[in-house]
């Protein structure tokens, strides 16, 4: 049906969406990467997803009557889920309906989880001791809480050792934590019921942690960072290698991750602002490796065949124990993984898009170093792992960044002229992965380059674009296309699209095509009976998905059947860290997946080989 | 029924015991305080407690002709566990019957408690990885364990960290050890499966531990030690007090006791032998001081009304966090407590005599430094603590030891004539606590004391015993009378019974004999509505009933409802430790029982005051 689309312009920062016609306002908000406070779940019922349409306005709905005020609706208010588009738009977000940072989608699919957290704080008035009642302290406040619906918790040693003094310094009357079933703090009634969690995405590449008061559900405020471990490889097995056996390497590996972990903990207290005592769970997601590394395990036994982890399983362990600065007795709960370099990243996709439980046959690719694929239903889902590189997150790409102020991450080719969008508006700095697959697009479009990859000759070019000919330049021995030149960045240099940047997409969206395939024929299915395609990665913004087809990284599908979910391992991570239950789903999706390895297949290498040429036409 | 009593002497001691007609000679053994191999737990089934009966040899019974081969019945050997005892008897223990060290009364009541140790250990062969198998390693062993009915097991961080160097190390065929649901170590195969627990009483002046091998659950060592702790003071009390309220006392109190059980581990290793590192599991009990102490708990509280206890249920802890030295990654369980001073180690008592689930009114005294007193059916279970003092345990006592070689343990007056008996036929050093019990009921017997507890002038005595008034002598200015002159004793210094000694015993048995009152009275039934009278101590042997009632120190009933059944809360740990599941029992239990503060009860001084008087004419 969509196959009109609609521009969406979201204000104040400009950032502009190409909306399938019907899609809710809030939808588009969340793709676009805008966290809207949406405790409600997008019923209509809370209010909370407010926005301003000043032109175009259209009829409140009922539901808005109901929510908003007459003068809300006269001042063109009206509630983001209940707005379906059906024309080019411009959309204010008041400050109050924003919730913290812009610059990672971090609300992917936003599928609704009920709040249930793993941790409880709360406020309870003991009866003291007396010569009638001489319950044990612990026994004593126990009770207490299990009167409040809060039973078979423990009181360990731990907590026990403190307890007595505490409870008599506060008369009887605590604030308590509760993680998991155990008390493990015990304070002031008056220091109030602040309850904070922070959910990580490990990437190979780029690490990303959400701040959630686990309270009210809300994302409170977002931070990424460049994994550090980078300088040390930059994919896995070149992490693994650097290890070595003695597991020397390894400490430093797992120092270097916990050490952003803590800063952008420290990044996300600034910004709330919170002390970090008052998180008391974490919750990570991320490949094999990086789960092991982050967990003290050896990682040789994963680079080579039979790529067998130390253990797949979910733990939790205390956050001290590895070094993460929250509440002294905070937890760190690692989601479990799937098998080969399939790791809990994909379990966090499959949880954030509901593939487990949904009959339909998807196809989901979560794009990053390691490129991760899951095809299937809720009776059989299938997953394998690419070695697709980091070049949509910026590396081993001439120009490549992260998604951050002034990455360039829309590019078009409009007759003869280059039209950049960055992050921001600022001044351009590189090209981030949206940018990049703009970019291939817009190229391979413009017959700049060639299904194989290769970029034409000036001469070539010239006969149709002299304009774009002029871009075709040389750059340290190599031929590159000019997106910007050096007095419109920032660095007062010009950002090229070089040829070995063409040449890493190529290898990258091969990877994930072969991958594709093999599942296809795995499963027994072919391309047209996938029913939906899901674009997964933290990127910073919004890929789009006719340029992602066009090149080839997502397959030949109708653009209805494609949905960018933005950061879906992130998705998940937060989902498990609001939802203490989903723990147990979590373990039975990744024993549940047949993963399917790829490496040690015959024939796969030649199918990566064909997979590598850009499809022609498509666009 | 059993007025009548036959003496029996067991060879090669010579340890010599009152036993009631019909009893069975396997319980007369365990009474006698001589460890008997029983796996059947008595049933006639495993041929482990063989004796030998030199003459008035009974007939065998048809499970003996059944167990035992026609040449072991010609040489009189019979099953203990078949044969009643119905005439005075020698019965010569083999060295393959006995186990362990025969100082401490270890078996207790010796209830029938089936196998399920929380340790397991087990050898297992896995399946290598392949590309066709890719399971983590974590999971591989899982699985492994799962298939021998070994299932929802956990393998943590910990011991995943070097579980894939061991499983290739020991080509996926590993001895693998489980606590709880974790599995805690990965060994060699072929360093097979000694798995050995250790059960502690940690009384506040004299501890017990003893190893259990927890493949057979037999006792295969016993040893025991004064309480460090005491040279800081000898009751609870004095020891809290000493702690202060910063808990710097507590942490030397803490490493105190620590180290004596550890001295106890290694001194019960060397004996088995065993290596300390296949020891993976303790279980405690011990009064609230004890346990809070052991634990690192603080402890103040507990002195003062209300006296409450910081934690009063069962916990397990790394044996590591407190100082234990058993494997390194062992438990300790402390068993849960029930209120005020009645702690874990009453909790024992009632497991071990099944006081909890017994139809019938019983009554149960545990003679130590704290007299912990229960009194009640399984429907309702009555339990107070009572400041008896160390007196039975060797402390105040002018010549007071523990239970050792050369305590005398035996004192009767015949005639004019002192017959003693001491520990392994030694030399006299001094007077355990039976042998006290024994002292005071014959000079009150023999009127050398009056029921006032005063001893009498050499002039009084002199009319009625020449002989006896002799031994009535001065010593360091207070009056005293004479059980071994210097040149009976290994000292060389002679052993009296002083008046101040006689005080200690009123002292105690009156406080226990106040409680048992109070107890009474609280249930609401009276002395001759109780159908069992229970005494308990962690005594180095056999406490006879009739001295005891002649003193005091239990009440007056018929002997033939009264049964010494040794250290009983030691044989709840030991059950504790080779049952996982009486752990929720116990549980049950602590909660359950009702604790009756008697401190705080008005007129409890005065009948404590009425009670310091001996008993008139019950011998």
């Amino acid at each position: 049906m969509p196959d009109k689309f609609h521009r969406v312009v979201f204000e104040p920062d400009g950032r502009t969406l190409d909306v399938p016609d019907g899609q809710t306002l809030l939808e588009a908000a969340r793709q676009a990467g805008i966290h809207v406070e949406t405790p409600c779940g997008g019923k209509g019922t809370c209010g909370g997803c407010r926005v301003i349409i000043p032109q175009h306005t259209p009829e409140p709905s009922d539901t808005c009557r109901e929510v908003l005020s007459g003068e809300e609706i006269r001042r063109n208010l009206r509630l983001a889920c209940q707005v379906r588009v059906r024309r080019d738009l411009r959309v204010v977000i008041p400050e109050e309906t924003r919730v913290g940072d812009q610059k990672i989608l971090t609300e992917g699919v936003g599928r609704d989880v009920p709040l249930a957290p793993n941790v409880r704080k709360t406020v309870v008035r003991l009866p003291p001791p007396s010569v009638e009642d001489q319950r044990a302290d612990a026994d004593r406040l126990l009770d207490a809480l299990a009167e409040k619906g809060m039973a078979d918790l423990a009181v360990d040693v731990r907590t026990a050792r403190d307890l007595p003094e505490r409870l008599r310094a506060f008369d009887f009357h605590p604030a308590v934590t509760v993680i998991g079933n155990d008390v493990v703090h015990v304070d002031r009634a008056t220091t109030g019921d602040a309850c904070y969690g922070v959910a990580f995405d490990i990437g190979t590449t780029t690490l990303v942690a959400y701040l959630v008061d686990l309270k009210t559900g809300r994302v409170a405020s977002v931070a990424s960072r460049g994994n550090p471990q980078a300088a040390y490889g930059d994919d896995v097995v070149a992490r693994i290698e650097y290890c070595g056996r003695d597991g020397g390497g390894a400490r430093t590996l797992q120092r270097l991750v916990v050490g952003a972990m803590n800063e952008m903990v420290a990044e996300v207290c600034r910004r709330e602002p919170i002390r970090r005592s008052v998180i008391y769970e974490a919750t990570a997601v991320g490949n094999t490796t990086m789960n092991h590394l982050l967990l003290g395990l050896p990682v040789h036994a994963i680079a080579r065949a039979p790529f067998v982890a130390a253990t797949a399983s979910a733990h939790s362990v205390g956050a001290r124990e590895v070094g993460l600065k929250i509440h002294e007795r905070g937890r760190l709960y690692t989601a479990p993984l799937v098998a080969g370099f399939v790791g809990a990243d994909t379990v966090g996709v499959i949880l954030a898009t509901g593939m487990h439980d949904d009959p339909r046959l998807r196809l989901a690719i979560d794009i990053g170093t390691n490129g991760e694929i899951v095809l299937g239903t809720r009776e059989r889902l299938l997953a394998c792992s690419t070695a697709a590189g980091p070049a949509f997150e910026g590396a081993r790409i001439r120009y490549g960044m992260r998604a951050a102020s002034g990455a360039i991450d829309h590019v078009e080719i409009e007759g003869g002229r280059v039209v950049l969008h960055t992050i921001d508006d600022a001044p351009a700095i590189g090209l981030c992965g949206t940018g990049l697959i703009d970019a291939v697009a817009a190229v391979l479009a413009a017959g700049v380059v060639d299904p194989s990859g290769m970029m034409r000759p000036a001469d070539q070019v010239r006969a149709t674009s002299p304009a774009l000919a002029r871009r075709i330049v040389g750059a340290d021995g190599e031929v590159g296309f000019l997106l910007a030149g050096k007095d419109e960045t920032a660095g007062a240099h010009p950002i090229l699209l070089t040829q070995r940047d063409v040449r890493e997409v190529q290898l990258a969206k091969g990877a994930i095509a072969a991958g594709i395939e093999t599942l296809l024929e795995e499963f027994g299915a072919t391309l047209d009976q996938v029913e939906e395609v899901l674009l997964a990665g933290a990127f910073g913004n919004y890929i789009r998905p006719d340029r992602a087809r066009a090149i080839g990284l997502i397959p030949c599908v109708p653009l209805e059947k494609v949905r960018f979910v933005g950061n879906a391992a992130g998705a998940g991570a937060k989902m498990l860290l609001v939802n203490r239950n989903l723990r147990h789903v979590a373990g039975e999706v990744a024993r549940g997946v047949e993963h399917v390895e790829l490496s040690q297949r015959a024939g796969f290498q030649a199918r990566f080989a064909d997979a590598m040429f850009f499809p022609t036409g498509v666009m």
